[in-house]
């Protein structure tokens, strides 16, 4: 699944759409469940910008040297701000997930837009069960965790009495994940999209 | 408060006792609340050993290059694994926290023990509090993270409804560590402690 030998996934939005969670949650199941070597890691102070805070996951197959994001493979914007401040960190023939019920102006081709949030209000019942649903859709996007861990570990994270209705959310992002065809998609980033 | 340019706490213990959050809320203390740099991490994989888990803060005046703690100033270890595990990488002018109720085989003199699962269970009423009792008495000890900025960090990340329970177990850690004199205390490791 996994060729190269290190992954990076960027998590992104404002301080209230549970991005920590998600990435805990994703690094967990890598880590704990799937035995990989995980760093999850959050930097706070200045280098939070207005509106766009991220969470990082790295995940390898041998020891891990630098332990922050370098050029994310997958960059999650959970909303506009986020995606605005993180895009150009992207990997060139890295992918960009957006959250479309949040996020209408998108810098590149390159991207995979589900509307997280209006699937999280529509068929979870919650909207902030939003990023779960988009978990679920990275994480069958990435390829780097088996969804059977990445189940394990959210039944693992959360509260007693709201599991029903994450594994949900979780299976909801999967399954809007699984129709998308990457092949469509432009192979790489374009310099001339990036300078939009 | 803080004179050296960096400053690194280690929060260990097993699996189900908070260390993450409680490492969470104190990267967010000192990074969101008291605007320093925090760098926040946690490892999984091959690194995690046998019941011993930790996550890291590391909180500085200036820009972090390396976001994992090297030498901790701090270690709080919640349980005898993780203190057995962790406490070689304590600097040696760091200072060693255990919970006096689960660890009773300490390394050093230089150490500060309280019982934060005994006054969790007694002083809260839940035994699962100790790592909010523990994070108080940390948080006082460690002098780089403003108490009242503790306080808002912890009451915007726990659950709704918990927030009394939280800041009762916050502040009975902080009363704790308020009767410890460091001054009593050896000045540093010793190395025949060190090679007990």
């Amino acid at each position: 699944m996994m060729t190269a030998e290190r992954y990076e996934i960027c998590i992104s939005g404002s301080g209230g759409q549970g991005i920590i969670t998600a990435a805990i949650i994703l690094a967990e199941a890598a880590g704990v469940y799937d035995g990989k070597h995980v760093c999850q890691t959050q930097s706070y102070g200045p280098e939070a910008r207005g509106g766009a805070s991220k969470a990082e996951v790295v995940i390898s197959n041998n020891v891990i040297d630098y332990p922050k994001a370098m050029k994310p493979d997958i960059l999650l914007a959970l909303n506009q701000a986020s995606c605005n401040t993180y895009f150009s960190d992207l990997k060139p023939q890295g992918l960009l997930v957006v959250d479309a019920t949040l996020v209408d102006r998108i810098p590149t081709s390159r991207v995979v837009s589900i509307p997280f949030t209006d699937m999280a209000r529509k068929q979870v019942g919650k909207a902030l069960a939003a990023n779960i649903v988009a978990l679920g859709a990275v994480g069958y996007l990435s390829q780097v965790v088996s969804l059977k861990s990445l189940e394990a570990a959210l039944m693992a994270k959360v509260p007693e009495g709201t599991q029903n209705m994450n594994l949900k959310a979780l299976r909801a992002g999967i399954k809007a994940a699984e129709k998308v065809d990457l092949n469509t998609l432009p192979r790489s980033i374009s310099r001339e999209e990036e300078e939009l």
